[in-house]
């Protein structure tokens, strides 16, 4: 969602261009009317709903930023008698996950208007809830219960909560909540389909830890993208699998060993893709001359220093945050927020592991 | 710091414990009785402060588990008549740093007893400006401003805050200030005592970005430590540097051909430690047998998936935190807290690229 991510920015931008040089406030409505549009449609343009065409989402941001209109004035009007506050509940360790939704969601309420309150609640239920009352005493206005590295439907935390709830990454497992999350199928597909497009017809997969969902249905969208194609996807005879390099070096050998002629690896993260390039670098194979790999997560700190840098899906984290945000503001504003999964979409990152630079026109 | 970590472990698990069999509060004047100190001793004790002996710290906090004493009930003490909450205010774009200082907070200050509101200031200034704001309006306790992968000193936020501040890992610039960070000089100097100990002679650094403290601090630790045991530290005579693999590459190889005999590497991060180890595999040379190899940051993402596992130093970001906390509740109990800056204590821990685990006791 390149878009997603470059309007994100400008809007960003805007925000702090207006800071500088106070005026009359600009209200949806002045953006509405220069747009030609409704106040509703501005505002489903401005807020990344569906239902707007493209052109006229792009026409309205392009008058809201022109006109300085700043996305928070929205947040404001809604949070007219609110707390203005945004919890964010979250089971993520590393950060590696949160960070980046926790950018997304502000980027949508406005940064310094609204407040997130971040609870680490370190997978731990008792700490979980214990956060969770101190959220509710605190009077937020809205949650979002962050997952970490397990994606698979976590337990509600109840129907009864007094207010808007959005499950992001990790959905809920009751399907009356609202969840968001990555399409992981969706980047298997992709995944396979860049590698098809660049002639490789002996896609193996590396999975990580078996029993994570992530890891199945990445390996399922590329599975059914090589069937539609009328290739076929290797995998690993082993129920074995972590996300560590060093099953990554495992499997990435024995697929080697017993499969000759891979010609592509897809690995269901950046590190498990790492861990092929390190084997392959081993075995003086050349990347991606003799067999292109690709990862998953699009981690920059990973992907820019590997040899070569490192194809990778992105998952659309920061947008993802923007877009649970979003679902928070609609039910605050009366809005029908339909319940169940909201699968958003993801893009590949074609960097040097798959297509060279000095051949690609990216 | 492994005492202080161990302890912050412990102290979670008695909170949890309490939590789920209700008596009557165990209070601070139960622990010094049963312990046999004044409650100002064992406040101090419980938090970490200078001037208690360890002999009576061990005895107030072994007392204080026994009791099933909450150490948030300090906290809930001190916060009567305040909103109870701390903020967080970061330039951290990635998680890396603030996510385990803010683990480290929430421990001293009690899970669910008070909450820590997080703002990420992208390393804009006009949007620090404006989160500060947001933190003051909402009536906060206490501050925490937290800076990201630069150490040197940030501009102040002011003397004029009605309320605690304490810097953490970045150092305010003004003296007047309350900052604690990690000593990166003991870094260097603990990792060339550790190399030197295991026979090392001919030890090289890699640096990062030249323009950044840590990486020079790092270095002058190391240079010190090597001239007080006769040695003499081997750098690179280029001016260039970066954070990235590709320059600790590119680093390592020069230093491998221009001073034949190196037989360990310091690297000013575990990123560069990997790199060093992508080249010496590259060519043939043995870690550590042939040339040992040790990072900083013992970031475990990176030192558990190298081969072999890295050796690292590590700069105790919990205990950063859970220390930059415990002077909040120092100032606002009233104590009066020395400014200026606070090194706290770093540590090496020992893996495979210094020390084989199979010649190791550890």
């Amino acid at each position: 969602m390149l878009s997603s991510d470059a309007d994100g920015l400008s809007s960003r931008g805007a925000a702090v261009e207006i800071a500088d040089r106070p005026r009359r406030e600009v209200t949806l409505a002045d953006v509405a009317r220069a747009a030609g549009v409704s106040k509703s449609t501005a505002s489903k343009a401005l807020r990344d709903k569906y239902g707007v065409g493209a052109d006229t989402r792009t026409r309205v941001r392009e008058v809201a930023e022109k006109l300085g209109f700043r996305p928070s004035a929205v947040a404001r009007q809604l949070t007219a008698g609110r707390t203005g506050t945004v919890g964010i509940l979250t089971n993520d360790l590393e950060g590696r996950f949160v960070i980046p939704i926790l950018a997304g969601a502000e980027d949508a309420l406005g940064a310094g208007e609204l407040s997130v309150i971040l609870c680490d609640a370190r997978g731990d239920a008792i700490r979980e809830r214990r956060h969770l009352r101190t959220l509710l005493e605190r009077r937020i206005d809205g949650l979002i219960v962050v997952g970490g590295a397990r994606t698979e439907p976590r337990p509600s935390l109840g129907r009864d909560l007094p207010l808007p709830v959005v499950y992001a990454y990790a959905p809920s497992a009751d399907p009356e909540d609202v969840s968001v999350a990555a399409d992981d199928r969706l980047g298997g597909l992709l995944a396979a389909e860049h590698l098809w497009s660049i002639g490789r017809r002996s896609i193996a997969y590396i999975g990580g830890d078996p029993t994570y969902d992530a890891s199945r249905e990445r390996a399922e969208g590329a599975r059914a993208a090589l069937a539609a194609l009328g290739g076929e996807l290797i995998t690993a005879p082993m129920s074995a699998g972590s996300w560590t390099e060093r099953w990554g070096r495992l499997a990435t050998a024995r697929l080697l060993d017993e499969q000759p002629g891979i010609d592509a690896f897809i690995a269901a993260s950046d590190m498990l893709a790492r861990a092929a390039l390190d084997v392959l670098r081993d075995r003086r194979l050349r990347v991606p001359d003799d067999v292109a790999v690709m990862g998953f997560d699009n981690w920059p700190i990973i992907v820019t220093n590997t040899r070569p840098e490192l194809t990778s899906v992105d998952l659309g984290l920061q947008e993802l945050g923007r877009y649970a945000a979003s679902r928070i503001f609609a039910a605050l504003s009366g809005e029908e927020v339909a319940p169940g999964l909201d699968l958003r979409p993801v893009r590949v990152v074609v960097r040097d592991s798959t297509v060279r630079n000095d051949v690609a026109a990216d």
